[in-house]
């Protein structure tokens, strides 16, 4: 066992696990990089040094005060970028521009949460809304606040996400004075971690307020108490779990989850083949089926085209889908490294297995050979692109979803059956529209919104400034209702309210006044 | 079985019960009033009613248009309110008083909630926020949103407030265009069934929009859909259970917990007896314990002052406690009714000697005799004041909920101790604070903040307007964090997002122009 054995950091301490550990893999050449263990570790201790000592002095600081910290970890984190690239590369297989994704996703989110807290300025509780009259004369009204909540921050993260997964929740949890521990998913871990070490020996943040255990999750959601925040992001069956236990059902812990969905790509019923909307939903397709292996909550999983488009469409997806090369991330023939490991691959062969009942298989990669990389070690897939003309009874399209680069093309008759098939979901992270009638882009984008936590129109004059199907904006709400997990992470300062108490005040004028909000 | 049965109404259509059904009996008089029954219902129908044509109904009109059903269900109400004091008389064992927290409350909400979705006017998606631009040009940028979600809202109701826990639910989702199905705790469901077949007798709700089912509340959770909400109000043990259903952790329906609480009242430091703030204390907390037999979720249960007031705040709340006269709310001379059940009063004398073993008792109205009622069938529970100095080690203080006419009085060394006791409920929805001192009042209130979803501050300038510490206002939240159950009702306009679907809409400017928010 000469793999080096990364250290958890937790009471203000480093602490390596006592156990043999679990080995991170290189998944293109399936040689072994890391050990990660939490065996041994106090967990009750650790929670309750991060929550008195962490969210402690985070709460005596004011928002702005905060928001500086934030900018100097994200200039920690910047001076240190090449060396997650590097872990990136190894560990997550994937090439420069999808490991950008993730770092410099979570760098610019940092950042952004940086400069919005410091326009919150010298406060530390949140005004909500306007005083209100609790009579006819104003000697007695309401006014509601935000206050930060006296509890600690969980994270339990994707491995697909173990920079940005980290950044996008820490940055306003820090912001608002929750500390924070972050379990990564074990396949990942190390970014994360070296991450987290980077900001602890640069001494930004206070004792307590940044915490990592790599490894298992046994004994985490026990020890959360009832002012803690619990945030999930992964399948929906561990969401399930999760949801189940004690923690959440008899402590009440407030928890946000974001499960993987089914998302869509629609093409308006206007947009014929050739026209400009035409082509950046073909873009945008092979982008989303592609960018990180397809290994994203957000890609595009279905693709709703109306049935005389759906030959064109196929046509013009698999062509550009040829051009893809698939292999080792190093070389720089290759523009799509490999899924994050052996076990991916086999998940997303059995969730090809599944959508090949359902639909026809229109574009087959796996015909080509992967570059510079052994099939055998290797955990690269290739894209597949599959379709259908009855999406009406094709189940399987709107409930299965393999995490890898694959999507299904799909025919509607018209939009109200657009509609439908969208919803049939049961509710998504994101869906994106393509057209150039704004009044029928608008009607479609109301018609779906109960269904998606994001909506994203695509229209010509916007070809170039449109920030993608899948790029998770920190401006906008991240999440979605129904099987996304019903949670809501990012929308700006939106994000601050889940680490907040809301309350309202009800008193004297003189005494709101004395609140100084 | 002479009793009368109570009917359902479900799928646009009265359908009783064909079981046996359970007996709601006069609390005081111990006789029989009617049964209720729900065997035979076909839920998961009346669900698909409510969600299609219910919710679909009203999600087609606007806000204003929605607002202006309820000002209509809230006149019919009116005109029915005598029969409603009569049904509480007799179910809820109620004075006049009383009733009136339930019934003209209910009313008073609904009526709130008209005149605000009125001024919502013809929209049928609500604005959140400014767009904001997504790059450095303004061409491409994110707009928050809310719109209905399309499913049903299901209440699972307390016994304690059968007309007011319906309509201030029911309020902001109907006006939301959700379809409400409430399911009243069975020991008062009367009143909430008349008061939905007065509505529904009118006419003034599309069929499906409003459905009221009695009884075991068996396979209601079971036919929850992923877009429904489901709302509880009731006991801790109950929430754990509701959050543990499958409905909850693997469809991810979206809840809302309101759980009993150990609510506070705090005297500041600075107010001595004889004080304007020490009597208005002693006033309120009076008034707490008494109003409805103290089974108010938000009622005081823990009284905290300086160790030297604790015999003279003693005294002085023991001495109008002395003057609460108990039993029949039929005779005049009676100021305080029953509780609900015998169940309730065993419960209760439980309670009691619970706390009975970590306080001491400093008032027991127990010795004195019932006005007009028999105290081997009445379910009436004179006032019981406990009062301890070592509120550190009274763990059951913190712990024991008594739903009666029951408090403790605990003394505090000095405002940061006071600060900790308060903190040792663990949650609660509201606490009152009385003095005379802005500053000291503001500190207060934003150091309890994060464990309140309420605080109401009493000062002499307040003392007539002060809208009373267990009194919901519909202008202010209504919840609280940890074991008060974590939810969010009332507030404003802020009740609507429950029953909405928030998402960000990524677009050009004149796709956002053409949504017409």
């Amino acid at each position: 066992m000469n793999t080096p054995l990364l250290s958890n950091y937790v009471s203000g301490q480093w602490q390596a696990g006592t156990g043999a550990g679990t080995v991170l893999r290189d998944p293109v050449l399936g040689t072994e990089l890391v050990r990660v263990d939490a065996t041994g570790l106090h967990i009750p201790a650790a929670f309750r040094f991060a929550r008195q000592q962490g969210s402690g002095a985070l709460q005596a600081l004011t928002y702005a005060e905060r928001a500086a910290l934030l900018a100097q970890c994200q200039k920690v984190l910047q001076a240190n970028r090449d060396a997650y690239y590097d872990i990136a590369l190894a560990n997550s297989g994937t090439v420069k521009n999808d490991s950008a994704v993730d770092i410099d996703g979570g760098l610019f989110t940092l950042g952004q949460y940086a400069r919005w807290g410091e326009a919150l300025g010298g406060a530390r509780a949140l005004r909500d809304g306007d005083a209100v009259k609790l009579g006819k004369e104003p000697v007695f009204q309401s006014q509601h606040l935000r206050t930060p909540r006296p509890g600690l921050a969980l994270f339990i993260n994707a491995f697909n996400f173990p920079a940005w997964g980290l950044w996008e929740k820490a940055a306003p949890a820090l912001l608002s004075g929750m500390a924070v521990v972050v379990k990564p998913a074990t396949a990942t871990a190390w970014l994360t971690q070296r991450m987290v070490q980077d900001v602890v020996e640069a001494g930004i943040l206070p004792p307590g307020a940044l915490s990592v255990i790599c490894g298992s999750s046994a004994g985490l959601l026990d020890a959360l108490q009832p002012f803690d925040v619990l945030s999930f992001t992964g399948s929906a069956e561990t969401a399930a779990v999760i949801r189940s236990h004690s923690a959440v059902t008899r402590h009440g812990v407030r928890t946000n989850i974001e499960a993987d969905s089914l998302n869509s790509a629609l093409l308006l019923p206007d947009a014929a083949p050739g026209s400009p909307a035409f082509d950046l939903l073909v873009r945008e397709v092979v982008k989303e089926m592609t960018v990180k292996s397809g290994q994203k909550c957000t890609a595009i999983r279905r693709i709703f085209v109306p049935e005389p488009v759906f030959g064109a469409a196929a046509e013009a997806i698999s062509a550009r889908l040829a051009k893809v090369s698939v292999g080792n991330p190093r070389n720089e023939g290759v523009r799509m490294g490999s899924l994050v490991s052996r076990e991916q691959l086999d998940n997303v062969q059995q969730g090809l297995r599944q959508l090949a009942g359902a639909a026809a298989v229109l574009y087959d990669g796996r015909g080509q050979p992967l570059v510079d990389a052994d099939p055998a070690i290797a955990a690269c897939q290739q894209p597949v692109l599959l379709g259908t003309m009855n999406a009406d009874t094709a189940q399987a399209v709107h409930d299965v979803e393999v995490f890898g680069p694959v999507a299904t093309l799909v025919t509607y008759r018209n939009v109200e059956h657009a509609h439908q098939l969208v919803q049939r979901g049961l509710g998504s992270l994101a869906v994106s529209l393509y057209g150039d009638d704004a009044a029928a882009l608008a009607r479609s984008t109301l018609a779906l919104a109960p269904f998606h936590g994001r909506l994203h129109v695509v229209t010509p004059e916007a070809a170039q400034a449109h920030t993608g199907h899948g790029n998770v904006m920190p401006m906008s709400l991240h999440g979605g209702p129904g099987r996304a997990g019903g949670g809501e992470e990012l929308g700006g300062l939106r994000a601050l309210d889940f680490y907040h108490q809301r309350s309202a005040v009800q008193a004297s004028p003189a005494v709101l006044d004395a609140l100084g909000l």
